[in-house]
Order: C-alpha cells, then sequence, then structure tokens
C-alpha cells in the first residue's frame, strides 16, 4: 500500500510526503508517485503523532464512574466492585472504546497495564495501533498466585506471533507493595532472557515510600536497586516520591519515568521533580494513565498540564517548554520502546497524523509546537496513519459506531 | 422567536425545552407549541454554558506569540510591543475571533477587560454574546493620563444604549501598581454612582504584595479597604496572595474572586488558596485569563485544571468535585454579574448550549457532569443559545470562516 500526501505543512513549509508499504519513503514538495491513497494536506500540519507510555486501556470503561474521593475508598468502594463484574468481552470492547479514542486524538503507541493480555492484544491488533502489554504481575505476596502468574507471563511471551509486530510483549509487576520480591526477581530474569522492557508502578504516594521503609529498611527505588530489577530496560510509572540518593541511582541504571501529571494531580498522589530529573538526563516519556483516574486518554490536553504543572511547581516559567514536552510525548516515547518513528523523516516508519490548522484553536498560527501543546486538544487531529496504515481519515474512524454501541450495550448489564 | 428543543438530556431526563422571545418558557416532556425553529435533541444535552469572569478578548490575536518566559520579558519585549501595533481593526477581528472561540466552546458571557472599548463592544454585540466590558483605568501614576481615562469611561458608560442590553459597562482599573489612588477612589465612586462592578487585577504575584507593603505598609487587600475600594460590587482577578486578614476582610465586604488557574500555572504566578476561600464562603467564578497566558479560552478545560489544581495542593482528592467547579464555571459567573441565567429552568433566560453525547470524551455515560469537567473539553458542544438566539447550531457559526480569513490577513501586516 502507499499513501501520498499532497501540500502539508512539516517542519514550516509545505511539502508531500509519499509513504511505501510502513515507510516515509520521500519527503519533497511536487512528489509525482502515484499511490494507492491520495491525501489533501491542505490546511493541515504533519506530526509524528503520540506515544502514550503508561495507561490502563480498558478502563476507560469506569470513564466518570468514581470521582472526587479517597484512593482507598475510590479503589475499594468504586472501581475494584466495578472491575470485578468485567468479563472479556466487556475488556474486548473496553480496550476498542479507548483505541477509538486514541486514533482521533492522535495517539499511535500506548502501554497498558491491565488483565487479559490476549483480549486487549487481540482488540489493540484489530484497531490498527502500536501497543506494548503488560502481562501483569500481581501475586499479593501468594506462593500460588505467583506461580499461575509466571505461567500465564511465559504464554502470553510464547504466543506474540499471533499478533501483529506492532505489539510488543512487556513484563509488568504491578508495584512493590502487591508482587514478591521472587516475582519481582523472575520479572528481572525474564526481561533479561526475553529482551522486553519491565514496567513497574512506583512511589506513587508518599505512603508507599513509608511502607517501604518500614517493610525493607530502604525506598522504592534502592529496593528495586538491591534486588538487582533497575536497568535500562525499566520504566517507572508516577516515580514522584523520589530523594537526591533515588535520583542518582535512577541516572547510573540509566531507568526510565513515565510522567502521568493529570492523574497525579486528580489524585493528589504528588509532583513529578521535573527539574531535579531533567539535570539528571533522566528519560521522561509522558503517559495519561488510566480513564479512572485522567479521564481521557488526550496527550495533547496531558502535554498543557505537564508543562503547566511543572512552570508552577519550579516557579519557572521559562521551564518545560512548549517544544521539550512535543518531544517528550513524541520521539521519546517511540525511542524508550524502541519503534523507528516519533519523528518524521524520510526512513522511519510511517506514524504519523494530520492536524486541522482551520480549527479556532490554531488561529493565528504564530507558532505550530506552542499551538498544539497551550491551545489545542485532541479534537484538531484530522487524520491519524500508524505503520503506514490510514486509521482515521477527515475525523472518520470506521468502527466508531458499533464500538460505542457494544460499549453501551455492555455496560447496561453492569451498573 | 421561538425554538423549540426535542428530547433532550436534561436533569437526567429526556424532555423538550420551549424558549419564547429571549426567556426558557416551559420544559416538559412532548411539548406541542409551534416554533420558528426546531431543535433535535436526540444525542444531546442541554447545560447552561458558561460564564467567563476575566479574560482579554482581542489578546486572542496572541496566542502562541510569546511562551516559556519570565513575565517582564515577556511582557517587554514579546507582548507589548505587538499590542503597540495594534489597530482598532485588529481589535475588532481579535474579539471576534475570541468570541467564535467563545461560542464554539459553549462560553455565553465574558468579563473583559482591554484597550478599545467601542470597539470591543461592538464586536461582541454584534457576535450576540453577553460581556461585562471594562473601561480601562491604567494612568501609570499620571495625572493627565487619569484625567483623560476617567473622561473616557465617562463617555463608555453614557453611551452603553448604543448597545444591546447584553452588554454591560464595568469600571476596570487595572492593577494597584499601574493605577493611582486617585483614580482607584474615582472608580469607587463612580461604580457607586451608576451601580456597575468594579474589576482589578489583585494579587497575582507575590513582588506585588511585597512592593504594595513596601509603598503603604500595608497588603493589597488592607490598602484597598482603606481606600474604601471594596464592596460586594468587586470582582478580584487572581487573588492569590491573601493572608488571612486579607481573606477576612474579602469576606466580611462581600468581594468576589475570579480564579484563573492555568494562567496562574503557566506564569508561575501561584495558587489560590481554595479552600480557605470556601471555608470563608467567598463567592469563587471561573475564568480563563486572556490568550496570552492560556492559550485558549476552553472553560471545560479551565474546569479540570481548577478542581485537579486543588485536589493537588490540598492534598485532598475530595476537594473541589465535578459539580462544585460546574457550579463555579455557569451559576456563580451569572450571578455576579446579575444575569438571570447560569441554570436552565422555566422563567429564566435563555442563555443554554447543546453538548454531544456521541463524542467519545462522552462515552460510557455514568455521570454526565464527571464526563464534562474531566473528559471533555469545549469540542463537545453543539449548539449555543444566547438571550434566546441561536448562535451556533451543529458546530456552525456562520461568520467562522469570515473572521479567521480577517484575522490571518491583518496579522500578515504586524508580523
Amino acid at each position: 500500500m502507499s499513501i501520498l500526501i499532497k501540500n502539508v505543512l512539516h517542519a514550516e513549509q509545505q511539502t508531500d510526503i509519499y509513504i511505501e508499504k510502513n515507510l516515509i519513503k520521500k519527503i519533497s514538495p511536487n512528489i509525482t508517485n502515484k499511490a494507492d491513497h491520495i491525501i489533501d494536506g491542505t490546511g493541515k500540519a504533519a506530526i509524528p503523532g503520540f506515544y502514550n507510555t503508561h495507561t490502563h486501556a480498558a478502563m476507560t470503561l469506569t470513564r466518570g464512574f468514581s470521582d472526587d474521593l479517597v484512593v482507598q475508598e475510590w479503589l475499594e468502594k468504586k472501581i475494584w466492585p466495578f472491575e470485578a463484574k468485567l468479563s472479556a468481552e466487556d475488556i474486548y470492547w473496553g480496550t476498542k472504546l479507548a483505541c477509538l479514542e486514541m486514533i482521533k486524538t492522535g495517539t499511535l503507541f500506548f502501554s497498558d497495564m491491565y488483565w487479559f493480555f490476549n483480549t486487549t492484544a487481540q482488540a489493540v491488533d484489530e484497531m490498527g495501533l502500536r501497543a506494548a502489554i503488560s502481562g501483569v504481575l500481581l501475586d499479593l505476596f501468594d506462593e500460588a498466585k505467583m506461580k499461575e502468574q509466571i505461567k500465564q507471563n511465559e504464554q502470553f511471551y510464547s504466543q506474540m506471533e499471533k499478533f501483529s509486530d506492532r505489539l510488543q510483549y512487556v513484563v509488568g509487576p504491578h508495584s512493590i507493595y502487591t508482587v514478591s520480591e521472587k516475582s519481582l526477581k523472575w520479572a528481572k530474569d525474564f526481561a533479561k532472557e526475553t529482551g522486553c522492557k519491565l514496567h513497574i508502578h512506583l512511589s506513587e504516594t508518599e505512603k508507599e515510600v513509608k511502607d517501604c521503609l518500614e517493610k525493607h529498611g530502604k525506598r522504592p527505588v534502592e529496593y528495586l536497586e538491591e534486588i538487582g530489577f533497575l536497568g535500562p530496560n525499566v520504566i517507572l510509572a508516577h516515580a514522584l516520591w523520589l530523594d537526591k540518593n533515588e535520583i542518582d541511582i535512577i541516572q547510573s541504571n540509566q531507568v526510565n519515568i513515565a510522567h502521568l501529571p493529570i492523574s497525579n494531580m486528580k489524585l493528589s498522589s504528588g509532583v513529578l521533580q521535573y527539574n531535579l530529573l531533567k539535570k539528571s538526563n533522566i528519560t521522561l516519556t509522558l503517559g495519561t494513565d488510566g480513564c479512572a483516574s485522567n479521564n481521557n486518554l488526550d496527550m495533547i490536553e496531558e502535554m498543557k498540564v505537564a508543562s503547566i504543572l511543572a512552570k508552577l511547581t519550579t516557579g519557572d516559567p521559562t521551564i518545560f517548554p512548549a517544544e521539550e514536552v512535543f518531544e517528550m510525548a513524541t520521539k521519546n516515547g517511540a525511542e524508550l520502546f524502541g519503534i523507528n518513528s516519533g519523528i518524521i523523516k524520510e526512513g522511519k516508519v510511517a506514524d504519523l497524523i494530520l492536524i486541522n490548522l482551520d480549527h479556532h484553536s490554531m488561529v493565528p498560527l504564530h507558532n505550530l509546537i506552542s499551538n498544539l501543546v497551550y491551545s489545542a486538544n485532541g479534537n484538531i487531529v484530522d487524520t491519524t496513519i500508524c505503520d503506514g496504515k490510514i486509521l482515521m481519515k477527515n475525523g472518520i474512524v470506521e468502527d466508531e459506531d458499533l464500538i460505542k454501541s457494544e460499549v453501551r450495550r455492555l455496560l447496561k448489564n453492569i451498573n
């Protein structure tokens, strides 16, 4: 398949972009190649699309189900009882609903952590997006659960050839307060053996640090270092409550952090120490977290909040400028997950979106990236192309009505 | 003129809404009145629309022109030189651009502070929105300027009958650091004499408080109290840096505060003491500030940030729930400016919007207000009705293309 995008704004000039199979073959004005699909880029800009590095896709089903509660009550009285009712069919359509939202708002990849690995993978695969799907470990310090979950993870990994190579398996121990040391060590070894990433929630709350100090006599990052868990393949979700020594450990082990500002604010979890982490050259990527704590998957909204939150909490309005947060939401995420995209360039994989420059939020157009980060939201996305395939054109996703009606039908039976 | 909205979601049930002239006459299922306009409300919800209580509409021209700078550099090197080039024609189309964005995102009223009073008023009047337009006082402690600006304000006020009663004149002394005590006292007396509101920036930065202490030996609110400025007709924009005594003064004088969270974050200005102000029963309304520091006028985005910022900074995720921030953005603003709307009820003025429940951000629909505040943004607005007139239907505003092309044409000559 080939796609020719005519007369689109890219790198501050009008140009054509020619895509063959899943690669960007040529970027130049007046390309004359024939193509299966020709897209008129007039009034649009081509940008890389977004890499959402931490979410729980199927939890889009819980959007608006429970808000404004303290975390324990929110989880125990609302979210967990709701989740307990979910079937594989619910997860399938819930994940598709999340994918729909991502396609509509320009996200091409997400790193997911949820139950129902195969169902999730199938839904993402069918929707045409990229994902790093965690095989969850959450043994609650129970040896039998641990064995069962390890077995499941080995299966998930071994069966990945069922799915497109847009999908990658990730080992996903939930957290240090829900996963035994044995499981964590197994996860680390399995990740090493298979070359996959390790994805864990860490230091989201101050309580987690206190509990870790009590239990292990060490702070969370120190504990993970001690058991040999840390390395360049590790992604910590949240990582808010770090002391100086922990930041040094993260730096020296080349560990990565997924920053989730809206969720951190909404749950009153805390503030990422953006300035210190940046000074230490730690790789930061952006994510939305799940819809239970955000309550959307809009990476454009997330970019704005990430930037203005850092400005407020450092007292420095020059911190985290638009270009930097845009890079974090695109290039950094793609690089971390080994995807040869995240920027638009000849030879790169054709992951890109077209945004509508005629939308009121883009007028006037003094500065494209500023408008994108500070003025716009996900609704400016007009066309979404992932791995050389058109997933949305002129705002239309083929299965949108079906997905929404299936979700509505299923939730009637749950509520 | 009459409007009949059929089968719309309102107060958790499907109903019809009948509007005659500028009033909501009847809310009930199966209304059979004939109407000039019939709107199919299927798949939509009727909500009050938003009241943006502090902005600088024409500054929408500066969207993305300058970001990520320290405030002095931002103003002196970027914003002020740009503004110095603006003509009345620029302001006219800049204000229309702001109105366009507000109509598209469901805002029905704004409180504005900018130069070119008559031009602004004309633009708003033509667009069909409501506004409280400040006659600016910014004398920089120069007696001649003061006299000239007082004369202008008297003229602005006396000529208000030129405009629709959707518009109200407000006295707008810019701030205590740009306006002389004489001007402030004149403003207070003129507001008393005419029954209009008094609108001033106050305690946006810590520096402003320090400077005030040096100059007057008092904090800003104490200074304003001393000169008799404060009362129930006063709206303080920002009001971040308040001590306990100032909060007491604000409370006992029934002074109101316009909360502008995104601007406060983006400029690193500080944090509104939401919790203390709420405990003191001080009226809080919401605003976006201008596009130079936000960079949009989307009140739905502003609601989310207001809530999650309060949750983060108080450490309490139950603070500022969705219903409360929604009321602040609607009812509180309407009441403050004496507009008989802000809620949808028989006998109220017909200021309302229809939102699209089929938008991905509204699926699933466990809770309408939660979805509106935490998941959606301004793009879910489908229909905008202000003072009984339809300003947008099915997302279409008549003059949209003209306004955008005029803004683009004019800015070519400025840059």
